[in-house]
Parts: structure tokens; sequence; C-alpha cells
């Protein structure tokens, strides 16, 4: 059942379209919860070396440390650049005490069990050297109540310089009494999490700053926080135009669950950490085995399976919502430090894992790894999906095969990157499109069914269609050409998708 | 009544002497607390100027911030140079949530209300490019509870990487619970004052460092907070080893209220704050209006007014407690930020003010003014001894032009400064001594009674006795020389002294 192109994006930019960077068209992104992936001790700083943490393999728990830090992911590159990782995102790496770094103690210090400035100074530079990028975690919506100037206010009440700061509503304040709640504006009303009054313009000031001090130091980008909890007008516009003004390249994405419309104008991020596929995506490529309760980490109460008819029209949707240039330089993930991991989410199904891996690495807008995927590493919702990354042996091979070739392919073929896309086929579990640019032409085939099927695509459906190639999974391509008439019939194992070339060139 | 040698100190350095920074026997300190001494917009940074401090003039509270910062104090620099000062002691200016900043946030920032780390570098070579020298406050004993690997430490508890650096004595912590005492060790008990566990090696290196760090920056020494309370075998030891590697000529003094002979064998600092000179000096100084309870300030519980030979014998001992070279890096005091002044102390009584300033400026080792006392600035205990300084309205104009005197004759005659000390004659309330280098000799004579009294020198007392010169204060003296006999009679008012140059070159 061929789609309708009603909702399909626009195919050529228009020249309103926003400026958003080169790069990230072409990025291949990894997430990296510092924390948990690696832990080295080249070049780390004998004073700050823990004598009280978790062993490595042990199970994540709220509070503790596993001592993964900055030198560990350098030590880390050669992997990470042969698996075709081509630029980093890590959770926050600044000062905090909490083992997920959320809880900003200091903008301006690299924590010092993750190596300290000089660690990430040396990954930094690292990383640039391999053509590689780097983007920060940017929590500017509170702090931990350990920053500076909360804690002034915290021991000085009313009579603290910084008291605008925050948005106070009673005095004393309760930021540590359990018998109280929180009597100031703190983030779902946990104490732990002041936030900042964003309208006082020295607070504003004072984090653009932040934005720049990290870009000026050599990142690439910033991942905001909670964006949507900053609600001072010409926020972050004035974000994107002081970040913009260090770096025009700086990539901003915002961490949006839902529509993101307002965001995505073209005056404030470049793209948003897409939830939404996700969700679309994982719901088509499962069938019936889904730990319901474990999607609700997406910031969904969604569960039911999706049919290839919606997820065609979820897909129709999402990239009608945005400009394209923003759509080619969106954070596409199935996963993140914050769900439940795809792996677990349906007990460890391999197939329906490759399956929306192959979506994921086809879709426009960058790819994103979360740190440990790549392996088949489980994890239930938070804690329990900050696992450490595991030793080889413990590495699910299929899996990681999998990955390799998907991130090659999508590096190999511009199409995937920035052609335009065009839903061909939807009905019932079965779902086909393509990715056009100019006369590379690849068509996806997916069939998430439990039964294999068969598709039929002809030029009337397939612009250019001729000699098909298969580029990635297994099918019986089966290819007429008489006359005038092509006609490509696709024979799908269940559970398995394609990646075929036509006239690739 | 002549008094005798007895207890008197050795008058040539032996080579056993410990080796003390040379500019500090010539040094006139000027000890201020950075909230209270000048506020100035110049320089600072628009981000941390606070809407919300306390009116200039207003009384100190224990919360509040007058916002006097660095730029302030540097505006003053004309002033501090034109009154002959030549090093400042600045109470502590590290990031702190206290207006006394004795709660240590981040020892590696300058607080922002101070105008942070530019304001910092400005004020020090600014002061060095005059030849002036700067001592910070080392808090090196306890520290703020949001400091950060504390604040990690009651996030995170036993899982916290940092659970060493501290003493837990159990869990959880109760650290802002004020219906339970503070379970780890903090100073006297204070919850808000965590104490470093010292004996763990990570923690005394993380202190060198901050040491070494700031003298790297350019500072001229440290004054040490409560160094009694820091007990691990060898660290003052060590602390200045790694001082004295980074500028040999660093000047270390530590808050010692008592005996410091456990400090001042060479082998740790250069000098304490010489609270029991004060003690002894005010108590000889007044007469009978001393307000005794504010004297325990000063860390004593004495307030009995003492004679001439009791202030005789407490001066032969002080003196004959520590090597010379150690009195002459003693750092002499009156009042400190942690003392009621002087001046409130003796119910404004201009003349024991005036008498104990000459007693200081003419001791051995370093007089140190605390900002405000001369210019009569009154305070009761902390904190109203921490009042912002006054407009030139307010200022006791008599003790101001005392106290320009007696500096500039400290600079002027080089006896003053390095010259042997020695007791001349003790009764009732007159006490006299002269300072002698060379053939420079200065008598340094003083009535501290409330009569009028007679003195009378020989050169039987005084060595080279010969044609007297009213250098300071005002006396009649009667000088007679017959054959071989020189005599000197002083005839001194009540409550004053004098300083007398015989054979000054």
């Amino acid at each position: 059942v061929p789609v309708s192109n009603r909702g399909m994006p626009i195919e050529t930019p228009s020249s309103s379209e926003p400026d958003t960077p080169e790069w990230v068209r072409h990025a291949v992104f990894y997430q990296i919860f510092p924390d948990r992936f690696g832990r080295a001790n080249t070049d780390t700083d004998l004073v700050f070396q823990s004598s009280t943490l978790e062993a490595w393999d042990s199970p994540p728990t709220p509070t503790g440390y596993k001592g993964g830090n900055l030198p560990g992911i350098r030590e880390r590159l050669d992997y990470l650049q042969g698996l075709g990782i081509t630029a980093l995102y890590l959770t926050p790496v600044f000062q905090s005490p909490a083992n997920h770094r959320y809880h900003t103690h200091d903008y301006y210090q690299i924590d010092p069990l993750l190596g300290g400035r000089r660690a990430f100074d040396a990954l930094l530079s690292t990383l640039h050297e391999r053509g590689m990028r780097l983007v920060l975690d940017g929590v500017f919506n509170h702090v931990g109540r350990g920053f500076f100037f909360f804690n002034d206010v915290l021991e000085n009440g009313e009579k603290s310089p910084w008291v605008d700061w925050f948005r106070i509503k009673r005095w004393p304040l309760y930021a540590y009494d359990r018998n109280h709640r929180a009597n100031y504006a703190c983030w779902y009303d946990n104490p732990a999490l002041p936030q900042f009054n964003h309208n006082n313009p020295a607070v504003r000031e004072y984090i653009m700053r932040i934005a720049e001090y990290w870009l000026g130091a050599g990142i690439d980008g910033w991942r905001l926080d909670v964006p949507h909890h900053v609600t001072a007008p010409g926020f972050w516009q004035e974000f994107r135009q002081r970040v913009k003004s260090v770096n025009p390249e700086a990539y901003l994405v915002g961490e949006i669950f839902k529509d993101a419309s307002q965001w995505l104008d073209g005056s404030q991020f470049d793209g948003v950490m897409n939830y939404p596929f996700a969700v679309a995506t994982i719901l088509f490529a499962v069938d019936d085995r889904c730990r319901a309760k474990y999607l609700r980490s997406f910031g969904t109460h969604e569960h039911k399976p999706l049919s290839a008819e919606e997820y065609a029209a979820r897909i129709s949707h999402l990239l009608g919502r945005y400009p394209w240039n923003i759509q080619l330089s969106q954070y596409n993930l199935l996963n993140s430090h914050d769900t439940a991991r795809l792996y677990t989410l349906v007990d460890g199904d391999e197939d329906v894992v490759k399956l929306a891996a192959l979506l994921l690495f086809t879709f426009p807008g960058a790819p994103s790894i979360y740190y440990g995927d790549e392996v088949g590493l489980p994890g239930a919702p938070d804690p329990d999906c900050r696992r450490s990354f595991p030793p080889s042996s413990e590495w699910q091979e299929a899996i990681f095969a999998c990955y390799q070739q998907l991130v090659s392919l999508r590096h190999r073929y511009a199409a995937l990157r920035i052609g335009r896309y065009k839903a061909l086929w939807a009905q019932a579990k079965s779902y086909v499109f393509c990715r056009c640019l100019d006369h590379q032409n690849l068509i996806i085939a997916v069939n998430a069914g439990r039964e294999g099927t068969s598709v039929s695509l002809t030029d009337q459906i397939v612009e250019n269609l001729s000699s098909p190639t298969l580029l990635y999974g297994v099918a019986q391509l089966n290819w007429t050409e008489a006359g005038n008439s092509k006609r490509l019939v696709l024979e799908l194992p269940p559970k398995s998708g394609v990646v075929i070339g036509t006239d690739v060139s």
C-alpha cells in the first residue's frame, strides 16, 4: 500500500531555512555517562583518586560512584572512532555531588573525580586531533543546593547578597529537612535542585557567560537540559546568539520530549533529543513483547505497538513539523541515560534491537548511540540504565556487528544523511521508505512482523528504480524489467530490514 | 627601680637562629576585614553586584554583607601608603558564604562579591608596584558545609568518594538540622564548619597545593587560622617546606593565642599573632577603666590591670620564650577581627589608646593596625568590631595623628625595628625600656598612671647615655652631666609616653 505524499517534508530547503551546523548532518553521536564508560588512572591526580568507589561491575545505585573518568574515555577513542563515531555528547562533567552530575556545584570546574581540567583539556584536544567533536550537557534551569550562590542564601537567609538569584517563598529555608517541603522554587519539588531566577538579569548574564566560556575553551556545542523549564522571555534566543557569536558551527540541542516547535523555529536550538522518533520507532519495531512500564521513561504513557500505517503517519507528522535543516540536525536516539534500554525493554530480542537501529541510522538527523547500546548492554530505567560499560566477553556480538554495519553504511551514503525522505509503503508491520540524494537512491524496507512478508515496488512508487543491490540485511530481491515497467518484489523475513541501493553512484 | 637583665633576650642572633623573612622585621601591617574597609564599583562585574547589601554605615550583623571589596582596598592604597603601611593582611578572600569568609566554599576562587580574580590580581600587582606585600588568611582546619567535597558526602552519605576527607561519626549526617548535634568532627561543634581529616594524605596534599598555588600567584605569605587544631604529625613542618620552596621570603604567621613555643621552633611558623603582648600591653596601659568582659575576646580571663613591674616580667618572659629572629617576625597587635576594639574597651580614653599604640610600635616584631584602629573606630566584640571604615568626618583626629607619628618613627629608626630590647625601669605604672642598634639608642618611657611621675636614668642604666632628644611625646627632660656621671630625669605627665633619642645617628 503506497503511502501518499501528504505531510512529507519539503524536498529542498527554502531560503528561509534556519542555519544549522553542517557537521551535525554528517555526525554519528555517542552519548557517554562519564561515571560509567571507562576508568583510567593515566593522567589522573592522586589527590582525587577515591578509595571508596563501588566495584566497576556492581549494579548501579542512586548515590554510588564507579569512578569512570575522562582519561577512561580518552583511552577508548580508538574503539569509538573504529566504530565510526564522530561526536561525543557527555552528560554533565562539571563539579557536582551526584554520580550523574546534574546537581551542579560549579559550572567552571571539571569534576575532580573525572580527572579535572587537565584531563578535560587532554580529551578535548585529542578529540579534535582526530576530527571528532564534543558536546557538553548544559544544566541551566537548576543547580545543586551546594552551589555557591544558593549555599550563601542557605547560610545567610534574607541577608544573602544572592537572594534574588533564586525564587524564595518563605524563610527560613528548608533545604535539608525531610519534615518540610522545600520552600523555594526547585525542580519537581526536589529540594536538592534549586531553580535559578532567570528573570534576574545578573543570573541570565551569569549563564550566558558559562556557555561562552566553554565554547571559548573549544567545545562544539551544548545539549540543554530541560530548557522548557526556563521560561524567561528571549532567554534561549539570546543564548543562541551568544553561542553562535563564539562559534557559528556550535550545535545546540534541547532536551524536549514532546513537540518542540516552539524551540525549533531557528531562533533557538538546532535540534532536540528526538524522543518522539524513539517512541514511534520502538513501538513499531516491537511486536507485542514490550515492557510497557519501562516505556514511561521515554516520557510517554503509550505502550501499544504501532502498525506500519500508524508509524508512517507518525513519521510523516514528525518530518512535517520542523524545517528541513532542523530535521537534519535533530539528535535522534533510541535510548539515553533517562530511559530503559531497548534491549531490556524487549527482553533481549536482538531482532527488534537491530530493526530499531536500522530505522535510527537511516533517518534524517544525527543518530546517537547511548554508550553500551551497541554491545547490547541491558538496563531497566534509571539507575539501572547507567551500568558500567562491560568487558568484551559480555558483548552481544550480533548487535555489535549490526551497529558497526549501520554506522558504516551511514557514512558511506550521503543520501542516508542528507537525502530527502520519502515513505513508499506501509502495511501491517511492513514499512518502506527511501532516502534520495541526486542519483543516490536508497530504499529501506522493514518487516517488523512475526511472519515473512512481501513488498512490491514499482517505478511509479520509486523514482529512477533500477538495478537494485542489497547493501544491508537479508531479503530475497525479485527484479523484473519489462519494457517501461519495472518492479522490485522484496521477500522480507520476519523481524528484519534491508537497505537496497538502486542506481547507487 | 632598674630591672634586672634576667630573662632578657639574647642580644645577637646565634648561628642556630631560625631563618625568618627579612622584610617582616621592617614591615608595618594593616589588617583588613574585606567586607568593611572600602567599597568601589570600579573594575567590578555587574553580574556580581548585589542589590541586597546592608547600608555601609549600618551596625554589623552576623549574616549581613556591607559589600566592601578588593577594588575598595585598591582605591585606598594612597591612604595606607601615606600612613606608612607596607603590608596588608586580609582576612579570608576566598569564595565563602559568610561576611567574614571563614566558611570556605572554594579555596581557588576569590569571592565574587569581593570582585573575583580580576580584582584580586589588580590589587596584588598594584601592591607590588608600590613595594607593598600581601598576606592572605589560610583556613585549613575546617571548611564551609557547602565546600564541594563535604557537600558530596552530605548528598551521597557513605557512598561519597570523599568520605575519608572528613571525620564522620554516624550516618546519616546532620548538617542543617537544629534538632540534632552535628555527627561529624567540626570546629567547636559548629555544624557549619566540618573539619578536614588531616591524616588523609590526599587531604594533606590538597591543602599543600592550595598554599603553593597562591604563593605562585604572588602572595607574600599566609596567616594560618587555628593551626593548633591541625594536629597531624609533621603537617606544619611540611607546610613550611612547601611554602618556602616557592618563595623563601614568604611569611608564615599562626593564629596562636597562648604560648606558641611548639610552633615557633623555626620548623613551622615565622611568628604568631601576638595576643599575649596585646593582653599585657592593654592591661598595663589601662588603669582601671577597662571593660573586663570585652577582654575575653583576646582569649584570656585576665582583667586586672598590670603594674609596671608585672608588665616588665610579662615582656621579659615573652621575649625570652622564642628565638630572636622569631621575635623580629612576630605579628604584634592590639586588636583584630576577633577582639573588642581597645578604643571601646577603655570607653574612648584616647590617652590609653595612644599609650598602647606607643608600646606596639616600639616593640620587636611587626606592628599591625587593625583597620580603623588608627582613626578611633569603636567596636564591642564580634560582630561589632567589624564596623565599616568610617568617613573622615568621624575620625578621632588625635588618635590618627598619633598613629601617623608612631608609624613614621618606626620607619625612621631601625633600632625600633631590629634593635635589641632592654627593660630599664619599672615602678608602679612607669615603664622604661630601650631599643639599641649600634649607636642608635632609643629610650621609650611610659607613665600609665593617673598622676605625673618622675624617672631617673643614669649611665649605669643606659649605655652610651648622651645628649637626649625628645622624638615623640611630651615630657620634661632634665639632663645633667657632671664629670663622668650622667643623669636623665624625665618628668612624665599622667597617661603618656615618650621616645627619646640618645646619640641618635
